[in-house]
């Protein structure tokens, strides 16, 4: 039933590549299926003007795709010179979504920029961007202390991010773009891996979606995310 | 225990000015205690580019804040040259919610814009936004049949929108500004007066939060939705 | 003769409403008919950079229009990302005009900024907007000395403003849009209550106008002013 | 007792070059003393899209001044990637004083664009530039008529600018920068040489100013005015 | 002598791969090294406004980098809101040089975009562009041949382009960032696999170069550029 | 054979007036034949950013061209809210090559901004800025060492700059734009007056050129550059 045959709990193959490039502290290539992202972490010293004096650190995430990252090409954003109105609503979700990992109190005096850049998109671009962002993230904060720059890594705990929608009136997991441009409802959940939730953003695309709908997604999203972890700790877990 | 004195599950004293200004085909001043949004409804013949040649209309809204609706003064986005990045969140949110009150096929060749300005802040203003918005747009819709542009309100139903949070560990309903910058989590939900969920938005600001939470909150947002489709209801009933 | 009926030296109905919303300094609504303004003055420390060092303050103000506080929709300048020229034009003369209310150097080392936000338009909204802003700077002053921030209010003058015009071969006073849009000549009078002129812009739409034009307009405008200089004086002297 | 040692009623020397650069309809450098301003108008098919499907051509004007015309560098608006609040009202000023000049119905589907860019700057820069751009624009409409883009020219009548101000207590005629930065009151007289108003626009930078000082104003602005109409004459004259 | 070990004639290893990504016409990922950039050719129907009416096609270029493909993080320009000077030097030369690869007259009613992004840098990303932009270029005039909007491809040349330099008084060929950041000159050659050249910009960063420096440098760039011609063949005689 | 009737080897007369307008620290203005370009010398304490702590002054570069300096009228870059790319690029390179003839450790805690407005234009605009441009800021480096900001010229060299093309197959120097907008391969030559080479930027328009016309090129750039030093030599030469 699904366009590409998987079954309705059944996430696509997702890889994560950590040293993706050379310069960045953190830097990973995710892939969820035919969607890759590049996620790089940039640590910088000091802290954005609201925050000077307080004694914590930030994490911010910018967002872009490659003009023809896509079926059709994009106007590139730079060149307009507006980040349009989908990117920007993304890039504060990544953010306010990897905050929730770290101990900002404990980061001190930095800031840390994760950018997520498309290369190829083939749905769940944002999902994939947190997954991948926080293993990015977690590499940066494993350098700093290499470095010195910290005693030990403010880390708190896993984010990552799953797509769920109602797709022919079955929920599904892990929507990629023939189905997502077709659902009548979008949901993505971001949770920790201590199971907490972090962001949970469900949208009726079509017809309003139901209290019962809205359970089996949310279950749904569990069972990925609970995967996704695993491969995040995996990766981790590689020699470098 | 919440600053204002109010109970949990008690929201603050709503008020739908209908016929506010008097140049909008729809024009409606609300107000969720001391947060006050104008809901201004303009329509226009034409659709968007994208659009051209579908057989259906379009409607999208627009969100500013008057520059000291705030406790401190903001800058005025027109004089940077940009809309803030919340800004653009929070418009796509209302024209989002307010897509799904209308049949768009129905609505034929025309474009309808809700302008959401606050002039006064108190937390809250996007849900007020959503919840004025609909009543201009339902004014708006019925101006039409009158002069004659269509033959019957494609309005197929009600939308509104409230927030709900955890504050001192307790979930609330309808989060002023003193709770909204203290709560731990912060949830905005859309429904229509038929039940059906149109948006969720649930935000960890601090810890994640549990099922549980999440279960609990969506009841008070259920409770609060049926007491502003009541008040929607009156005040279109009113004569005007 | 004229489209409302008023005799040619009449202004409309001129209501101004003191404190109109909560978190200004000074907050003012002002009326024109049905031309309404919300001013607000709002007092920050520090003045710009081209007056550091010196020994005074500033004042400023900013304009803006509600997209559907006309007839047709306008755009919104904060989406276009730039202030149309009426708009700087109209907001650099606001500025000018309520600077001669106040002795600079007495203001010392603060800021005063002045919204005016136009949220129904027919006509006038320029000279409401001074005339408004300046009871919205009176209450800010006034706000300043009971904080201690000054001792006593630098306010040297009041000042206020009105339209005058040459419509269908008549001088009129306080032209509304019907008037402003057919009027051969318009010209704005800004003057204090001390009878001196701060400011006068006179403008032949269609074919020049003439001496005798311009002593009649004016003198209409004295007229004009004398009743603002009044009422301004009824609403300060109210009680809070 | 001027700094330039001239007379109240004296204006600088005042030149006008006709044909200055050579691809323009219409080139003209105009002189205020030590003022000079390049004036050209461009004649393009076709009007604005506020224009289209009215009988009525179209005169617009823009203004600009190059980095380092004044004492100290401005920073270059095209780099800066917006024109200041004081350049749009210039040229609004500009615009609308010279559409005055012009039977705007005679010029058919016509639009012509008077840029008026400072080379040298030493006050009364819009002056200059409505002096000169008149005479430029006369000389681009003749070139519609040799061209055979138009049967006579609409030319209705020349319009002209001066200066006139209150300078240490004494009205004075065409001030020039050491006295515009000291002027107490600072006016802007545009009339045609027909003797009819066009556009006035006092502003007191200090003080109020007086219905005498007024008076007196403009009675130096007509006198000068005047010789500005002669001098215009005299320049269209010449055999090219 | 140079930091990398390579004789001074050595270009880097080079290598190209077709089909890097899954949506574009054409679609390469060329390495320099460790200079890693992403070339797709994406294929339009129609010609810029100012081609319109004439019987040509259009190729153009777009260059970006992602902000951490650098040792530190540069500014995203999407989000400062404009390309920076140098982005907007290279990617003109991208496309000029790109140009002159194509009979654009048998292009036909067609624009091509080749879009150049760097994921990592380390020198030389513009002509890695140029080189790589042709292979992809290359693939999508074939593409347009398979879908039938071409008879023939209009392919007349392949275009490439190599980094020759003056580094501690020796003429090097393809400089990396170490060599590029302290080069006394800089020079960037454009030629076809016809022996023709397209494209010579030579810059003296420190001193002036001499003629014989010159010729020196132009010899090396020879030398270099025959490597690639044989290597974009060898890619474009892969199967896919 | 030369639409101006010119010798392959022959330059337009070239005029070099000083002290231009009266403001800037060195003001030239620099004719080629009808490309007429006013180039400033502005001095400024402070270094930008990017040189706060090195020991070294700074010299920049910013251009622009009247709209109606050319054939038709061209936008206006301040009204746009943007440089063009090729306004860019040619601001660049004029900053670059003055820069090499200046020794900025000499130049001290001091910027030197060369703005080069074109007034008129008929080809070799670029090339002009940078000729008039060594002489304005030779200029003005004399006017720092007559204040006693330094205590001697830094000017190490003097730099100019001139086009040369292949028009007809014929090499030919110092392109008008009748040539320019025909010839098949354009080169801007930018050397020191000791003999080196600055920059050489030659580009094939049409078909690829050939080393042999390379050569013949630069051969003629040379002659005419030696003509333009003796120019700026008398000019500088010239009492005040």
């Amino acid at each position: 039933m699904r366009p590409s045959g998987r079954q309705p709990d059944q996430a696509r193959d997702i890889k994560i590549t950590r040293n993706y490039t050379k310069h960045a502290e953190g830097s990973v290539l995710i892939e969820f299926g035919d969607t890759k992202v590049i996620c790089t972490a940039t640590v910088e010293s000091g802290v954005p003007r609201f925050l000077k004096g307080s004694d914590q650190g930030w994490i911010t995430a910018e967002y872009g795709m490659l003009p023809r990252s896509t079926g059709s090409r994009m106007h590139r954003e730079a060149a307009r010179g507006k980040q349009g109105g989908r990117t920007v609503e993304i890039q504060r979700l990544i953010g306010r979504s990897l905050r929730a990992a770290v101990d900002l109190n404990a980061l001190g005096d930095f800031s840390i920029t994760i950018d997520c850049d498309v290369i190829q998109a083939d749905g769940g671009t944002r999902t994939a961007s947190i997954t991948g962002g926080c293993v990015a993230l977690a590499d940066a904060l494993n350098t700093m202390v290499k470095n010195g720059q910290l005693k030990a890594s403010p880390l708190k705990q896993m984010v990552a991010a799953i797509s769920v929608g109602v797709f022919e009136d079955t929920p599904v997991l892990d929507l990629d773009y023939p189905e997502d441009s077709q659902a009548e409802t979008d949901m993505n959940v971001v949770m920790t891996d201590k199971g907490g939730f972090i962001e949970v953003q469900g949208t009726a695309e079509g017809d309003a979606f139901s209290q019962e709908q809205f359970d089996a997604m949310l279950s749904l999203a569990r069972k990925g995310l609970n995967e996704l972890f695993t491969l995040q700790q995996a990766a981790l877990n590689d020699a470098e």
